[in-house]
């Protein structure tokens, strides 16, 4: 494939959001082990794939990712090529908005033409090429001012994300000449909204004009921290103190001293849902958020014996599992359907695939039984 | 409790069948670390709780362990009041006959009236009083001369035991005149038969007269050393080699020699079912040989969440499993019904309740697909 346009695109800085812990993989992701650092799919871990995924759109050296202190020795270990002043530490977790204005304003001193391309650091897209070509779209968009958000067109009934209505409204762009763009163009935004239940999932589907909220944001530095200085006026007020101490001697204890004034709010609540620059490309290129176990499903091969498998895995008369064995470790199954099984160190996850959500409340109860040796 | 009789029994001797393995409890037993050698039910190993549940019965100095080479160090390190020299040791298995012929001439050599009382290392008995009372029975009934073995009345049609036919006729001894006694009459063997279905199985339990067959036997060494002469004459002619060269400089080479030669078959098989001197003693003392996992459902607290539960277990919306996590590792579960999970080492098996016997078939599959280092 030939990725027109790529040279074109001098200012983009990629920005991998690698802060966020969970508990909905567990026992896989464990307190200082959140899913963006596990072997999920394939050999390398989320995180990596997401750093390989996008090294067409721009340099390492380019590259920045936002992590939290407890994870940053790992991250940088499973990023060797991202150089280590382009991993931003942030001293506690202040949620999105407040990662994103961190790395907007170290973005913007190196460059003010900087474009950010905000990425999760723990989704799965399975068409490289296509994802490029739409960022490629994108980031021609956020040049012109806009703020765009890749909106993944729905493939089935799924009540685990929120969406995204778009309008009949097609942006344009001032330098838009190009025809192998044409098929991403991007479109107003009608409205987000929450995870809705089946019935309501099964009409967005076949309405046509609902989105899956991917999360992946392409903006201007400069644009973004405007739209923060109208609608977070507060916490542009400790970025740009962190602005103004960057390269100084002051820059780690001005950081620390920051982000205990800021407040946490995300990004969509904080600063998208408000914004009149926001667009959205109606995007395919094999999207998940890989948001529990069960989304596994999906992902087995066909020569899987009784389910989708990972790792090693010995199954006699089994079906319809998702079966997950950490490296130089085995699941065995014996007449066994539609379960979960998560080995991982020291503990073993089985679960009717129907309750993966319910995960947490297993974490919940080791913490409650004095227990949290195995979080 | 006064155990009647106790101080009468100067010449038991206790001979611990301790050199079995199997795959039917793997994850938790592998090669080197069969059934016996766990802690299935309580703290204690099998083979910790057969030693100290024969102390009463026998010191130390007087028990025998009958084990493999490969797990010799094991059982000596898990039953360090046992004597170093009355662990015997094979050079190789070949099945029980040898084991109790090498044990007889052991314990011959020591004391010309010595009583064995064979037990596998990996069975389990609930009520140890209950028990040491029909082991006073039984050794009474063979320092007259018969082998006695134990036969469990059955308390459910269990398709997973063979049985023993007792008749009518019972069998009195020479001294018999304890009346506490009374109630552990030895009674001679109609038939023994193999394990039964179902409808067997409950037909039996209602006829009476059929008893579980336990494979424990108390005899005198002379005896079955007579007995193997006459039904094992090929095997006994090796038995013989190994008593002659005990405590001598050749006894390895001899024994490894002899064991070559032997082959390799049952007690029952081999003497047992042909020998006239058999007697039974109907017993109830809470038995299982806890032959596979599902036999853990039996051993569960009414506290346990959502089944039998062995180790740390969080189990929520579950009923009706067995639960087994080893030390320091821990099962969740959530919303399953009837499985058996049980977690150890590298591994885990997660295998419906039914399909217990089937444990074996997943060792094969690893075998062939070259993953037997997980056996």
């Amino acid at each position: 494939m030939t990725l027109i346009g790529l040279s074109d695109l001098p200012s983009v800085y990629p920005v991998i959001m690698a802060g966020g812990s969970g508990t909905r993989f567990w026992p896989a992701s464990r307190k200082n082990r959140p899913k963006q650092l596990l072997p999920l799919l394939g050999d390398r871990t989320l995180l990596q794939q997401t750093v390989e995924r996008l090294r067409p759109l721009a340099p390492p050296e380019r590259t920045l990712i936002v992590t939290a202190a407890e994870i940053a020795t790992e991250v940088c270990g499973q990023a060797p090529t991202i150089p280590a002043q382009n991993v931003l530490v942030e001293p506690v977790g202040r949620n999105t908005a407040a990662a994103i204005g961190f790395a907007a304003v170290v973005a913007l001193a190196r460059d003010p033409m900087a474009i950010l391309a905000i990425v999760p650091s723990d989704h799965y897209i399975a068409d490289h090429n296509a994802y490029l070509r739409v960022c490629v779209s994108a980031v021609r968009y956020a040049s012109s001012g806009y703020i765009v958000t890749l909106g993944i067109t729905p493939v089935r009934p799924e009540t685990g994300y929120g969406y995204i209505r778009f309008s009949d409204f097609v942006q344009t762009r001032h330098d838009s000449k190009d025809p192998v763009e044409a098929e991403h163009v991007a479109r107003n935004i009608a409205a987000f909204v929450e995870k809705p239940n089946v019935e309501t999932a099964i009409r967005y589907l076949r309405e046509g004009r609902y989105l899956w909220n991917s999360g992946m944001f392409f903006v201007r530095a400069r644009v973004i921290l405007d739209e923060m200085n109208l609608y977070l006026p507060d916490l542009k007020l400790q970025i740009d103190r962190v602005a103004g101490s960057l390269s100084t001697p002051l820059a780690d204890a001005v950081l620390r001293d920051a982000y205990q004034e800021m407040r946490s709010i995300s990004i969509d609540y904080g600063v998208m849902e408000h914004s009149r620059r926001l667009v959205v490309i109606p995007s395919s290129f094999g999207w998940s958020d890989v948001g529990s176990w069960d989304v596994l499903s999906e992902f087995g091969s066909d020569e899987d014996p009784g389910g989708a498998s990972f790792g090693e895995v010995v199954a006699i008369d089994c079906e319809g599992n998702v079966f997950y064995a950490e490296r130089d470790k085995v699941v065995a199954a014996i007449g066994v359907k539609d379960l979960i099984v998560a080995l991982s160190g020291d503990a073993v996850l089985v679960c009717d695939k129907s309750r993966a959500q319910d995960v947490r409340r297993i974490v919940d109860a080791l913490t409650r039984r004095g227990l949290s040796r195995f979080l």
